[in-house]
């Protein structure tokens, strides 16, 4: 049952005088559950446990947190089909979608469970050396220690795999660092149940308690008072440019800075090959038009901008892929702010000078959001930058080239991204090279004659990129590598 | 010859109307060589050559870079003996060290050469899966690129080994990127030569015009505008709090952010037991009188803070430390400067209340700096914050807590420290765990029954801490993985 209460350690609390709700963008209405907003006090009680939480969870096993990792993973699993009811409601996202997000948010906590059973700390020893000249060497080890309270903000777009139980949770939990959720206002009933079921893991596995909190807030000043608090030593974050940068500034300007994980911004540039427009059309506007419309275009890696050279068949392909994605029925967004922001800065692009409509506009339900293919030539897009930003939602914007020198000075113009793709058949490789070299220092991650959608947790994978895409390009927030985050190194010299 | 000029990539110029001049602390007045201050210009041009350089370096062979490191390394040690006394006249430190110093930083660059010839990019290979469900996996290769243009601000108290040539530009340009020197302007003539090594060297193996700069500047304009230029894509400095929280401050509210690593200050406190007092009074105060007087005291690990239990053998043990530091004969300071902040921080400190100082005062030359041994209570330490911060010189405070109890709230009263100390024997072990428990999450490196004067380049030391000594405790400043503040992930998934 949904009480609308804080997790405060493992004590509930709920003492605040204000409260808010979350939204069911199916019924286009709120829901039944009332939140509490976290007092300062709670606040303060939540980082303090934390910090003293961190003296005995830095020192338990990698064998003990990883079966308290199990532990949170079958927790949230017996939470059975009421999460998936609720995480429905809160999203207005499919039965489909939130079972298998939860089943991805189960297989991101247990494969880092499984990882910190390894040797993940990758012990650097040297032996003394007492003979050197003109110094003896001392014996050296480096190892990794955990950097304490990790303070996480959750996406909206993911209640599950990247909020309350999510990668940014469960990496900072496998090392040793206790974690404080801001759980996401728009899906708090969600963010509820499932730091319930890491609460029950970690009292049945013996963890002390404050190694994790759950608050609830549908304001900004708690996430900075968060942020600014002295307990707190790192920042997950998933979510706007704007957000994460704030977050990045506040943590920067402490006395004390810390480092900050933001996943931001990023419209995810694909370029398309003159053969691939002539010969696979059908292929790639088919494709385009399940991946831009996957989650209704709410994922972090939607397709926003698809560059070609001006031809019959760049445009050919154009109208086929407004034709393809317009076939797919319009789905809610999550939440009104969303659906709202999507129709004000959709309708700023298509308004433009020179941008053109290639779908049809929509006579549509509240909530629900349709599908929209732009399309301007690469001069229009250069001189205007307010194409560049990302439009959270089913949209991409087509960008005809006049040359490979323009389409380069196109990607040359773009911020950082989570991902570029490209698109070209063998023959083509030697133009694609240039394009390559340029995309490849903009993103985190290139795909070749692919969709940008789906991202593997895995080792190999790297989700993050140069800012505005990260705020910090050398760390990812997927896969195991993602607990570089939240460790440091240190070196014992002749530990004895 | 010095000529007073920056490098501009490879060309020498100088077309500045400012100029200052380096000074020699024996001699006690400034060197014959002056330097022009370089214009704005100028470093508009030098980050422009580092940008258009690093889209040839980036793709220039492990092999040829590692090349490019061995010749750089080769043209310093032909500057021969000129290098030598060069040094020593702009920093007053003694020919011996000097050679030792050229050494480690041949040492440093050689060993990243090594380095990067093996798999250091650690590639993570996953292969397809073309018949896995729900979903086909793709094919994932994980590998590193350089950030971009680095610059590098050398530190006063390395005018090789941490600075012009030393660990930061060796290891950026060994990853791919190029850098651009502010050369500190207390040793500018050490500077220009070892940049004109670097030149050569880039000239001679055929690297991009651009790949290396050198800026001459005695002003603090010159860096803020470094730091700020859209091309420079991250930092490494090594010198005071102050210069740096400052550097990593604007680098932060860059429109594009980017990574600053700040090696910063320390006091590097030391535990040293009951039994150690009693029965290795003489051992442990030769070694500590020896260690805080390497370098004259102006070693980022100069062991400033000594802490004991209240006890007849702690107060012999600190008159033994007086004593024998006394021995030593004064050195000079590296500058005027640093020269008069030793004199006012250390007469600050002195003159604290309930601090009591145990070496005699000395009648001076100028330029030299007299060791200093204080005492003070841990309560009276506790009190007085002023107490924690690094004096920069041949100094150290003993702090006599009156337990283990307020030698533990001393430790946690210290901000973050490159290293610690713990000095006790075998039979002491369950007394020093707590202490080691508190100490290992405040340093970068903790060291057992040593000194912390002494930085090995080697894969397995820690060279940083948490802030301020370093501004990202995740990263080492010594040692070949120093490369991994430079570089980043990405992921190509299904190249072919």
């Amino acid at each position: 049952m949904i009480l609308g209460n804080s997790f405060i350690g493992n004590q509930q609390k709920g003492d605040g005088s204000l409260q808010f709700k979350t939204f069911n963008p199916s019924l286009n209405k709120d829901n039944e559950w009332s939140f509490i907003e976290v007092t300062a006090l709670e606040l303060s009680e939540a980082t303090e446990l934390a910090s003293q939480a961190f003296k005995i969870y830095r020192n338990i096993s990698d064998d003990k947190r990883a079966g308290f990792l199990e532990e949170i993973a079958f927790e949230i699993d017996s939470l059975g089909d009421y999460l998936i009811q609720v995480y429905c409601q809160e999203s207005g996202l499919s039965r489909d979608r939130a079972i298998a997000e939860k089943d991805r948010t189960l297989f991101q906590i247990t494969s880092l469970a499984t990882f910190i059973r390894s040797d993940w700390r990758e012990l650097t020893k040297e032996d003394a050396e007492p003979d050197r000249l003109p110094k003896p060497k001392p014996k050296l080890e480096k190892t990794y220690l955990p950097l304490g309270p990790v303070a996480v903000f959750g996406s909206s777009n993911f209640p599950l795999a990247y909020s309350t139980g999510g990668g940014d949770t469960a990496s900072a939990l496998a090392v040793g660092c206790p974690v404080i959720v801001k759980s996401h206002p728009m899906h708090a009933g969600t963010g509820e149940l499932v730091a319930s079921a890491i609460i029950k893991a970690a009292i049945k596995t013996g963890m002390p308690n404050g190694v994790f909190s759950n608050l609830n807030s549908a304001g900004i000043q708690l996430g900075i008072d968060l942020v600014k608090n002295p307990n707190i030593k790192a920042v997950g974050f998933t979510g706007s440019i704007k957000a994460g940068r704030a977050i990045f500034d506040i943590a920067n300007s402490r006395t004390e800075p810390i480092p900050v994980f933001a996943e931001m911004g990023s419209v995810n540039p694909v370029v398309i090959s003159p053969n691939s427009l002539e010969n696979e059309a059908d292929h790639w506007a088919a494709q385009y038009a399940d991946s831009i419309t996957q989650g209704n275009g709410q994922f972090c890696t939607c397709p926003g901008l698809i560059l070609g050279l001006e031809s019959n068949h760049l445009k050919k392909f154009s109208s086929l892929l407004a034709e393809k994605i317009m076939q797919v029925k319009p789905q809610l967004m999550l939440h009104p702010n969303i659906h709202s922001a999507y129709v004000r800065l959709g309708s700023e692009a298509k308004n433009s000078e020179n941008v053109f409509e290639l779908t049809p506009s929509m006579n549509l339900d509240s909530n629900y959001a349709g599908q929209t293919i732009l399309s301007v030539k690469g001069k229009q897009f250069l001189s205007n930058v307010n194409l560049h930003n990302e439009v959270f939602g089913p949209f991409s914007i087509i960008v005809s080239c006049a040359d490979q020198e323009e389409l380069l000075s196109v990607i040359n113009s773009l911020e950082g991204q989570l991902t570029g793709t490209v698109i070209f058949d063998q023959t083509e490789k030697n133009d694609f090279e240039p394009i390559i070299e340029e995309l490849k220092y903009k993103v985190g991650r290139l795909i070749f004659n692919g969709v940008p959608t789906g991202v593997e947790s895995s080792p190999a994978m790297n989700h993050g990129g140069p800012y505005p895409a990260s705020s910090d390009s050398r760390f990812t927030a997927v896969g195991v590598q993602s607990i570089r985050r939240w460790i440091r190194p240190i070196c014992y010299q002749n530990r004895h």
